[in-house]
């Protein structure tokens, strides 16, 4: 019976423990033994390998974060770990890994099985739902409802006030979650770093807005622009709005998974272990268009991911455009 | 300056709330005038029919139901009353109408639109999700999560006891509910009007599996069946384990709109109303692949809704196949 | 190192895994070896009992139902059976229990700390609220905020259609969750066993709200009464308004406890292991007027449990006095 | 008829609404004409008081924040501004005042009514439940159950790695919310401005914890020490854990509320009522051991909110006392 391992590597997210559940049971219908690497990368380096059982995975579907813990890896950069960690698999027997995690670990990854001869299979994992090549990253829909669980209570306390709120969310080079729950949430402001934004018409706009009756602002802004402070002085100060910044910081990576979370890592470990006994030896199952396709890892690196222009055009009104 | 309304038809779905709450700030960012028929196809002959504003959308994103009632209608089924509906509507002058709904009514709109050239564009909505032609029907994501919720809640006590829960969840023709949260769940049986199953090959898996120390059971069974008190004394009578049958019932139709059906809301909405505005008479917002597109009455009833046969596979074990 | 235990009795309820948290580390800290013993009175006779750490209760705070699983035993009413789990119990040297149950539970107890002189203390639980000499039953606050989620959902549809709705919740001899559910969720109507009500009086009143403009009803009726669907064929037949039944059922039972219940849960096994050390032989740990008390069950079993009438008088116009 | 009027002032607090909703229903059961006063004191000075219907507090019942809205008022410092609001009061004939608020508000309304004889009844509601002569404020059990979730959240994304998380949450002078949230949540360390703390012999004990397996900490600081940063620093640099601070903020005023805030809102808004039909001029009404009973401003002010003894002792251990 052929061997098989998963592992956890970078940040965190909600829908990791679904997927590890899924690998186990399905591993065993394909007649594989399924093992679990914990700790990422260093867990493969530091030989924290063993075998996974069905009692395992019982009472974790509903439970954020994993269980296999998650790292990352500066050793995993250097080829004389990669060596002791390909000769920890080969030693165990173990030919093909499942690798839950972003494209800087996938490539390193690439880097290994080009060195080791090690099949692995990528599944996109991140809240910030940056990977270049898919639609979807395991965690982004519990993020996103975990976020608007926290702006409804926001928008409870603003609109008992004359305040402006700013709510800072996670994404540090991409507004995917800021965009999406602007949209979703019925705030007034939105600022992501791919698009340019114009503080001095937004004023105009709002202080109109403020004449006709508005009596309070929700502004959503990714944190990669470190400007949630900044914002909510402009809001003080140039529309005279008390302020008030909230960042809500890691409770967006935990939390119950959503159905949508469940069922798509779910797909992602089927497709990522038919694909790894089907002998494809180094890619990444990506969601496109509402199908699952591999991709390698040249495709997934060819290029930064970019949020589709359907999105940016719905935001519109919101980014500033 | 055009006029375009919008109103709810049969059973409501969350979700129903956020599309209105776009249709009237698109319809206003389009120059049209946004009105609410109240109470469905009821509404148009009794003439409930009133100008929508912004302050009449504030607060209702984040709640289930629709605003602007829904209602099943016999009397829209004559003659007579489409005839009363189309002169109320002519009065005001209002020559579009967007229509959330089920396959049902799209059929009578179409019928109207025949008889009094009265434009529309259908709008999925039904929590079921058993309309042809279309991947998502506005209330879905929302139903699932709150079934996921009660399953989670119930998997509680089951697993404090040795016992079976049967869980009856909605979709009288359509298995769609029962299947995602069976899969996404961890339940171990799912009965779907779509497959027929043995309970004889259950009886000998699951009696092994009690053997090897299964302590309890959760089956997720379809209301179409009317099986639910049926499959629990079986679980009684034939595996040995008290059993509980639990009818979710109308929890599933309401709650805070999940992120996902917000976004579904918002785009079925804009595409509706850009449908509308470029010429389209008589056509359905339907969701495939990633991607929205509009269908022919005559297409959506072209036969009844199957499920994707991806999410059968996936339940294979479940499915008893 | 003296040795201690603890067991779940009859139904379970949301907040005994806290209470087995606290258990065990409370235990440690007062210098006890903690025990569990697994599913009741069942596991004292069948020998069910094991050492307990502090990892069997990491990551269980904020589950519903019970990790060491609860039962109902007709064999403990025999005295053959009682002496077995008494000599079980001598065999491993441990002379306390803690007792997590009803008024059944405590008063077997009672009967075997005779028998036998194994001291306990009783901590009341149960959802039914409905334990004569203490206010408050762990499992209560919780069941009554998944009442309440239950409940927000289908005010959501019913006010969506001109309907009535009618909710059946748990508590077959006591109205203490109906009551307190129809006071803080809006209802119109609420039915419990311990008041009379007088369906004509109620359809003038109605019939009066409906004429000013009520379009919908929410009724919440205890189990007890066996009448949900007789209440919903009132209100189609006498009120003229469509009507819906939904039975809770099970899902009141779990859920992640709420902040209040873990407290009382915290506190509950606190002072029931304060009490075992300090001497106090067969009593139940008590929550009265803000403070807890040790009864003997004599007095828990003096009366029935009466709803505090401070709550009947808010409840007045609900329950038609 | 009577006329009474309710106003909101300071910060707000999930459960406002459910008082409001009771304060207009029972005023009308009691044959009083209820008013709301907008915006706070602020409100009353510059006139903004209106008469409140049955339909102003539909739908609020599960809405966080204030529908009349909070507001702090320098200018009712000022006789000349408390003259005009006593004047705009006296010109609707409104005699009886319902402040929500805290001790400050109440100070103010005391010099108000000794002044211009309006009478009031004060509420309390903070979600810092720090207000002196009361156990329970408005707004406390829901605030506590959204630290809940969200330190629940964070649980499982710390679990995943080998981290320790600082959560900041509300509490400027009081340790009330962090003591509660570290009790029930099975944070490994509480920081409240009531104790001191000597992170020496934290050192030590958490050291050796690691040293046996522990893999995380939680520690819940309140606001007040202004310290979440340098706790995280100390992690790092003296227990060698990676750390990180998530500072809940303003998501712990809203949320829908819980059902004991309805109930104690509900419970809150008859006394106020029943106090002033009665007589009662110029008084708090509070909540201890169970009961509620009425307190003077003297009485209220006389010393500083101090945590219950019985809670400092449960949390000893977390306290480093």
């Amino acid at each position: 019976m052929s061997k098989i391992a998963i592992l956890c590597s970078g940040g965190d997210s909600s829908g990791m423990n679904p997927a590890i559940k899924r690998f186990v049971e399905y591993s065993f219908s394909k007649n594989l033994k399924p093992y679990f690497v914990y700790g990422g990368y260093e867990g493969l380096i530091d030989n924290k390998i063993s075998q996974a059982n069905y009692s395992d995975v019982t009472g974790i579907i509903h439970r954020g974060g994993t269980k296999i813990y998650s790292a990352r890896s500066l050793r995993f950069k250097e080829k004389k770990y990669r060596d002791i960690a390909a000769k920890n698999l080969k030693d165990l027997g173990i030919e093909n890994l499942v690798v839950l995690g972003g494209d800087g670990s996938f490539q390193g990854m690439q880097i290994f099985f080009e060195e080791h001869h090690i099949a692995f299979c990528g599944i996109p994992a991140t809240i910030d739902n940056d990977i270049n090549g898919t639609q979807y990253c395991l965690g982004v829909d519990t993020a996103l409802n975990v976020i608007k669980v926290a702006t409804d209570n926001i928008r409870d306390t603003a609109s008992s006030f004359k305040r402006a709120f700013v709510i800072e969310v996670m994404g540090r080079d991409c507004g995917y979650l800021a965009l999406v729950s602007a949209l979703t949430s019925g705030a007034e402001m939105c600022l992501i770093p791919e698009i340019p934004y114009d503080l001095n018409s937004l004023k105009k706009r709002y202080l109109k807005e403020v004449e006709q009756g508005r009596s309070y602002f929700i502004a959503i802004v990714a944190e990669g622009l470190d400007n949630a402070e900044r914002i909510s002085t402009w809001f003080e100060e140039e529309i005279g709005f008390e302020s008030r910044v909230t960042t809500l910081g890691h409770i967006q990576r935990g939390g119950n998974p959503t159905v949508r979370e469940r069922l798509m890592a779910y797909q992602f470990s089927t497709y990522a272990i038919d694909a790894l006994v089907s002998g494809k030896t180094n890619s990444v199952i990506c969601y496109n268009d509402g199908a699952f396709n591999f991709k390698s890892i040249d495709e997934i690196n060819a290029k930064k991911y970019e949020i589709e222009t359907n999105l940016l055009n719905l935001g519109k009104s919101l980014l500033n455009k």
